[in-house]
């Protein structure tokens, strides 16, 4: 019994009350409602009960027992010529899960997977919680050295890798090895249709026979709580910490509705995989398109060709990707324009204006969301107001570029003050850092009890993202708290300046940090991309953002060279504030 | 402390695992995962917490604070000339709720209303909750008696009452103080824009005034678990015992998103009120309009020209019925042609194909649910599947008479025997009792013990409804497990008998039950309402019937009248079945 004990000590105690302070009359309120979860005073309600008749933690396991046999011949997953129907994936999950036990796997055990969106990945979103286990995503872009360190602190038993990731992984089980780690189990995922030669080490299992070998009958282990872990999602790395993000069942089951709302999505969607499935669980969609009877539709590299020819194919009517897929698709020679409306939602960063022009005319309908991975993946949306419909266009592009409001998932999005907690006025001028609460916020950061009590001190998730509230509730992000840039006492949102930077016809990519300066504190730097072809001087840069912009918040600085991003597209700025403080002082 | 105590012993309690035997491995595999509710075996998941960040319990208290800022200026409820923004909405149900605590309404408090579909209908939904008590919506078709009943069996301690059903009220309340019971408070609700004589008990309150006397700055209570009671509905009478059946705020919360998942509903959805909110809480929909931004049309009576008025004036995109709804519309001089398609819902009882067909001539597009008081309304719809468009229109119209599939929010629907708890083949023929399990199932009936263990008893709730499972896992509803009339050991489904009394173009409404037979033991007997200026005999009948169905099915007996009927349009049978049964033996 005594892990039992263990385990609900750092699951159940409520730490929080004992330490924090809640100034504002709201928090007191939430007080109320949380300290006394399992009290209730009802008089004389008698003939109530919680049975299996009546009762069942929420899981996304169920949308897909469901999906079997609602939409059983429908196609659940398209990749290339390779097509399954929610009976077949069903049936492949329960196997799948199967065999993970028959290899050892225990509830609370860790599964990874390094491997881009291909069918196996969508299964596994299933198979492992099935299983018990809980899933790790990992980074597809990360190297041996950092998949060894993220093995090492999930303490994965099994790892899933893709074909063409396999020395990655072999590079960090060599590193494991040298630290006398023992590696996990290897389990190779072959390109589909093709034969590869047989590994020449014995101990590694190939995806297919693998599956093969699990029991058809097998009997899904449903989460025990609903708050048991489901998966694990190591933040990707615009900072050089990464964290371990817990969600839980209970929040991938509501995130994942929540998150099909935001998208507009009803029934039989067919959605194109170009977010990354290892990145917030894509978005918790994964999960959800088996609630509507949606296909998946896989997609290894993405590419505007591939885009493209998938929409007309497949019959897209949904897809999302961040700012820089956008941008991609906008500067591609293969674009064209659609036979029928897609919806495209856009997040992991503003998407600047002149971007979302240009894409909407080739007949996508763009929405803006907002979240974190400690979100699990969307939190807001710029929910449009039909009044808009008749604002000249480039209010209508401003507007859409704000991060909006909190999905029917979540309590709570608020810019509040990070030292008072204090709500900032909705004056679209005073920044605040937005903060959330509700029930599609993380369990906690992975054996970091430290950085999760930051993260939720004051009874809010922090999320280090600094943004003003508009009159009409809507949040729009300004910078993040670390990468704002302070000039002379003056805030410098860099947001700012790269909608400035990007307005600019010659400019592919731009990116705004600070560089140290011995007079101003700090100025503004920007780390610009050129688009081919064009040629300009830094003066004429600067010259273009002091046209557009308060003097103070024109760049001092413009390098010309390729920006470093993360696989979803994140821009990584702390390698570029390294390199904006190796040019030292201005002046 | 003992209060608390005494509560949670009914509520938390598995009474349920001591007492039942589980035959099949699927009840088996439910008890793993029920029984274990609170513990899990996590074991180096170091770092997650549960928190006011984090976590809160499901209500849909929360689609209302949400709507207030995300809808804030979007039309809340409509009725007639009347209009109130979701901001305005908001503002008067925390005044509402206010007030309701100034009269000492506390935790757990029941508050009753008498009210057709007018907006403070809607309010109320919310403001009760959210004053922390439990809101029981009175059948505005009852008589005195039984709303005497009902509110002593309630214990509701204040009673919201519309000015037209005064008298039913007062004649409850007199019956009360016959059996020495104080009445609960009344408010009377006034009709909008009109002034009604003051009212000469000087007990009573007034709606507007009543709410106008509450706090704008009232802090909402939020329930203190999810589980809490949030309402309770008796069940609507087509047997002569009702039962309360208890909603808690997690059934609520999740039926209400599932529910306009069963509708088709995106964003601001435009819903006409012919359901009566008194009804399953309005088959959640009260609650869920909020989460979407919808807009509430109001209506006091329900007829097809009103129908017709609101679906132009408002743009209706949406609205429900039982079939007899349809059958009005379809047989109305006021029914015109639709200008925009409107989705109706349609439940309660099998839509007659041939009223399918006519309704949706007219511009509707009918969808089919299923459900009862005890799974909060819709539990199950007829999911259309695309390859059923090019179908021949009378096997459509077969289908879409299905009750279908369970929605996403219960675990699973299914038919199975009754007393082996076996689930019966999908083979379509053999008939078994239609049970749920799952989130969306009610908590139990009130103060009856009893009549809950017996209706989850094997761990599923047992709906009383016999049905047959199709190959695609459809189902197919044959009777009322007491509806159902056994001649000469042949069981013959009702239903059937009815959907051909219903293609005798003569027949606008038909009912069939069992008459006691001294040698068959039952016969059919059909009740018959005929169109105006039609007559036709029994004997017609009897034949057009033995022409459609085998023989033994066909009605030996044909009463023309009037059909007694619920305020949801259900057919009364026990009241049929008692007139069959005065019939005498046929022979």
């Amino acid at each position: 019994m005594s892990h039992l004990f263990r385990r609900r000590t750092p699951i159940n105690r409520p730490w929080f009350f004992k330490k924090v302070e809640y100034p504002s009359e709201n928090s007191r309120r939430l007080c109320e409602s949380a300290e006394n979860l399992e009290v209730s005073s009802w008089k004389s309600m008698k003939g109530l009960v919680r049975c299996p008749a009546n009762y069942a933690p929420l899981s996304p396991i169920s949308f897909l027992e469901r999906a079997a046999k609602v939409y059983r011949d429908r196609t659940s997953v398209v990749y290339g010529s390779l097509k399954f129907t929610w009976k077949e994936t069903f049936v492949r999950c329960v196997k799948l899960a199967s065999a993970l036990t028959q290899l050892g796997i225990s509830r609370g055990d860790v599964v990874a997977t390094l491997a881009p969106n291909v069918p196996a990945m969508q299964e596994l979103h299933f198979a492992v919680p099935m299983a018990g286990a809980v899933l790790c995503t990992l980074n597809t872009r990360h190297d041996s050295t950092m998949i060894s360190v993220l093995l090492r602190h999930s303490e994965a038993k099994i790892i899933f890798v893709d074909h063409q990731l396999l020395h990655v992984a072999r590079g960090a089980f060599d590193l494991l090895a040298e630290n006398y780690v023992k590696p996990p189990i290897l389990v190779r995922i072959r390109e589909h249709n093709t034969t590869h030669p047989t590994s020449s080490v014995s101990s590694t299992y190939e995806y297919e026979s693998f599956l093969a070998g699990g029991d058809a009958e097998f009997v899904v282990r449903r989460p025990r709580t609903e708050r048991d872990p489901i998966s694990i999602n190591y933040t990707s790395g615009t900072t050089s910490r990464p964290k371990g993000v817990v969600y839980n069942h209970r929040g991938a089951y509501l995130n994942a509705l929540a998150t099909m709302s935001l998208h507009g999505m009803i029934s039989l969607p067919v959605y194109l995989w170009t977010v990354p499935m290892f990145h917030c669980n894509g978005w918790c969609l994964i999960w959800g398109l088996a609630a509507l009877g949606g296909t998946n539709v896989c997609l290894r590299h993405v590419s505007p060709k591939e885009i493209f020819d998938n929409i007309v194919v497949n019959q897209v009517t949904h897809m999302g990707g961040a700012p820089t897929v956008l941008n991609m698709i906008v500067n591609s020679s293969d674009r064209k324009q659609l036979p029928h409306k897609v919806e495209m939602m856009t997040g992991g960063a503003p998407p600047p204006p002149s971007i979302l022009s240009k894409i909407e005319e080739l007949g996508f309908r763009v929405s803006h969301l907002y979240g974190l991975t400690e979100t699990y993946g969307p939190g807001t949306s710029c929910v449009w107001k039909p009044e808009w419909d008749s604002l000249p266009r480039e209010e209508q592009l401003r507007l859409k570029a704000r991060q909006g409001v909190e999905h029917y998932g979540l309590e709570e999005v608020d810019v509040r003050d990070s030292v008072t907690m204090e709500s900032v006025p909705a004056d679209g001028v005073t920044i605040g850092e937005i903060m959330f609460r509700g029930n599609t916020v993380m369990s906690g950061y992975l054996k970091d009890e430290k950085a999760t009590e930051e993260a939720f001190a004051g009874g809010w998730f922090r999320s280090g993202d600094l943004a003003v509230k508009h009159e009409d509730g809507y949040v729009e992000m300004k910078d993040r708290l670390k990468d704002i840039v302070i000039s002379g006492g003056e805030n410098i949102s860099t947001v700012e300046v790269e909608t400035v930077l990007y307005r600019h016809p010659a400019v592919l990519e731009a990116a705004v940090v600070a560089r140290p300066d011995n007079h101003w504190g700090q100025t503004p730097c920007a780390f610009v991309k050129l688009k081919e072809g064009f040629e300009v001087s830094s003066q004429e840069i600067i010259d273009f953002c002091r046209d557009h912009l308060p003097h103070y918040m024109a760049p001092r600085t413009v390098v010309f060279e390729d920006l470093p991003k993360t696989s979803t597209g994140k821009i990584q700025k702390f390698i570029l504030r390294e390199k904006a403080k190796a040019l030292g002082s201005l002046f």
